[in-house]
């Protein structure tokens, strides 16, 4: 038997661990999933009997250990800033790991030693990031085996809410950490190139600069610019792309009702407001708006925000109940990003019976033998239901399909990597594909945004 | 004779040192100016038989402690960081000491100190913070003496630029620190409180949300709200005034074009831009704007910013050379904030023959015997010339006035204070009438925000 410690059993580690106990048989796997929460644990286990569950406090050093001596391959599903005291145990007593997590600066400095003691660190292998490296790797990588240079690159991923399970006028609901939301965006401007300039978008226009983007059998959806899209300009090998992007995919319509939010002040985070804890949604909507005596916070909200009679987005803030005056935020010393935090958790909590939907773009623009040419890909993939969650399986599927090809032997370039090479994705997205993870790749028309090679 | 020691010789304090020269003879004064540079020290100094010269390192710790310790008091006109280490050692040789920045809180720990050594540690002295406290107390004091009950308190200042020398379309050039003029309002909403409603403006909407004033002989003027209205509500004593508002002035229009720049994203200072060093005025204008292969930067910046053909914010915007490409910003790793101070700078320096002018605005709504009145206090102070500054003598005076006063035992409260009593107001603002800062105080009709007490 091998040993497999998976440590985290929130819910995107559902798929993943169903993943490795339907495979444990057969592979003659052991799991030990260790969580602070027995509950948590003992759910996820599911009385499995190649399953054992334990009790961890991550701080418990020598409980840690203990956890990790034992494992051939250690999982972590923890909280990104956790993960750098379980990555030092299993340098400790040669472990590999594997998380969905970015590759800190504390995390790349274990390369070295993880190289020289042979060892794999595997990390962004779970969705964005993950198959979104994974994904554009692939097709990145057929693209310069045929001689192309690659002039245009952009990628677009979303959580987003099944068509089934849409039932509210932001098309919206959350799959993921509400506050991330809310601040998104925030802390400086975005910034991409463009064909071969700069671009800079302050977060008062985000939501007003998006895309439209056409999913076949989905319909449309927009875009808006992530904070960096150059992160992984030099990792992809696109120093010398004209136009390198990475955005949000929401659906239509979405980003410019946030934007009344973000105009109105509602998402911001960095004071808090007098007396929140008695304020009613009415009294924080009209916080924000001039004071008068007679006009009514409508009125107001709607002069401010040049919101027409007709106009849809006015009927996606009643949702919201923003202008209710018997809802109390009920929150103390509370900063208008976490009380709009509330008022939207109400409303944009996935359901029992809701699926969620993760909807990936990818567009590849380049030059073969003098001609430009395009490739899109696209990926959607829908939920089961609350526990096997698009969100859970996109997350987990490419993690647990990663340390069984770890332990397997059959992944096995050491260092703190993230799963650019094609020994990584080429399997785990073939596997990924009988899991309904499946990439649509086509020929488009290349078009760019200089069509006409004129300069400005 | 008496020793004053006056630590900093920069533009603000010259009308400061001028004044003790002046009295020097008559009330048997020797004053030593210090400062890093000595051809600053001796410029100010002007060869005046009982002025001395000391150049000094304020982080030499042995000089300067020599230094106040030969003081009967000391006047720090150093940046506000660096009052506290002064401070001590004033407190060590139980010496009194000036300034006109805000008190910070390691200043207001000297408090139990400063009083049981019956030392005046005397803060906040100059124009804002300063005169606004004087002439704003002086009102209170008079309506509350007379039994009025304060329900509305409203303060503007600006620093301008003075009529005759008001040449551009902004109307405004930089009497003050221009990196403050850039970033003003940034990092939190501005808050207030009207007709008992607390308000929040969040930045992308400060410079949409002016009011006019205007002022006697000087006409219309704008507003745009400070940070913290609040701040001095307490130390007022105006806990229960409904309205309590503290603004920023500047002249009709300003707000509307600047708010173009804030729009755009072009006084972000938490990011650094691409090669900015090479950057054209031109190419930072465009950074900000949607890539085209042939729409200009003209044409984008009036469609993302809806700016009309006869509008003439846009000319303010042309008059700063944001699209010439003749022009290279020459600044390594900037951010758009340290970008557009360098465009502005060109534009908005005060020349040589140019004149200055402070203004100041005061409302003071209440109510006596049933009835609502309100007061507006005003004061206009114009620069004699580039030394002799509005915003030199409305800052130095009252700093050199209360200097004198202490010296002389006509000012003896001790303690961390600032000038809101009696003893210091009165004979201050007295005194500063015969330098030409006069309060016109006049009773108007009072309005507030709600007269007809509607219920909203």
């Amino acid at each position: 038997m091998k040993n497999i410690l998976i440590i985290g059993a929130g819910r995107s580690a559902s798929s993943l661990i169903k993943y490795l106990l339907d495979k444990s048989d057969a592979e003659k796997l052991h799991i030990t999933i260790a969580d602070l929460s027995e509950e948590l644990a003992k759910k996820k286990a599911n009385g499995h009997p190649n399953a054992a569950i334990v009790v961890l406090d991550i701080f418990d050093e020598i409980a840690r250990r203990n956890a990790v001596q034992h494992a051939d391959i250690v999982v972590s599903m923890l909280p990104a800033h956790l993960h750098i005291e379980v990555a030092k145990d299993c340098i400790f007593f040669k472990k590999h790991m594997v998380t969905a997590s970015y590759i800190s600066a504390a995390m790349q400095e274990l390369d070295a030693e993880a190289k020289a003691n042979n060892l794999i660190l595997m990390n962004e292998i779970g969705l964005d990031p993950g198959i979104d490296h994974m994904s554009a790797m692939k097709v990145l990588d057929e693209i310069r085996a045929k001689g192309g240079n690659i002039i245009l690159f952009e990628s677009f991923c979303g959580g987003l809410v099944a068509p089934e399970s849409d039932t509210n006028l932001w098309n919206y609901k959350f799959s993921w950490n509400p506050r991330n939301v809310v601040l998104a965006g925030q802390g400086g401007a975005a910034k991409f190139i463009q064909e071969g300039k700069y671009k800079y978008i302050p977060y008062s226009k985000l939501f007003r600069r998006t895309e439209f983007l056409e999913v076949d059998g989905f319909g449309r959806f927009e875009a808006y610019a992530n904070r960096d899209s150059l992160k992984y300009r030099s990792v992809y090998g696109l120093d010398e792309a004209l136009t390198c992007y990475r955005g949000t995919i929401r659906r239509v319509g979405y980003s410019r009702a946030w934007d009344i939010l973000v105009q109105l002040g509602m998402t911001d985070d960095t004071y808090t407001m007098e007396d929140s804890e008695h304020m009613t949604y009415r009294e924080f909507t009209n916080s924000f708006l001039p004071y008068h005596p007679t006009d009514t916070v409508e009125i107001k909200l709607r002069h401010a925000q040049k919101i027409d009679q007709d106009d849809i987005i006015w009927d996606k803030l009643v949702e919201l109940d923003l202008f209710r005056s018997d809802k109390i935020v009920g929150l103390k010393n509370a900063t208008p990003a976490q009380i709009l935090e509330k008022i939207l958790t109400e409303k944009w909590t996935l359901q029992p019976h809701d699926k969620d939907m993760i909807v990936m773009y990818h567009k590849f623009g380049y030059e073969l033998n003098g001609e430009k040419k395009q490739i899109d890909a696209t990926m959607v993939c829908i939920g089961d239901d609350q526990i096997y969650t698009a969100m859970s399986k996109t997350v987990g599927l490419p993690v647990a399909i990663a340390t069984l090809k770890i332990l397997k032997g059959e992944i096995t370039t050491p260092g703190v990597q993230l799963p650019i090479g094609k020994e990584v994705y080429e399997p785990v997205l073939k596997e990924l594909e009988t899991y309904g993870v499946i990439f649509n790749e086509m020929e488009v028309p290349y078009l760019g945004y200089n069509p006409l090679n004129v300069e400005n």
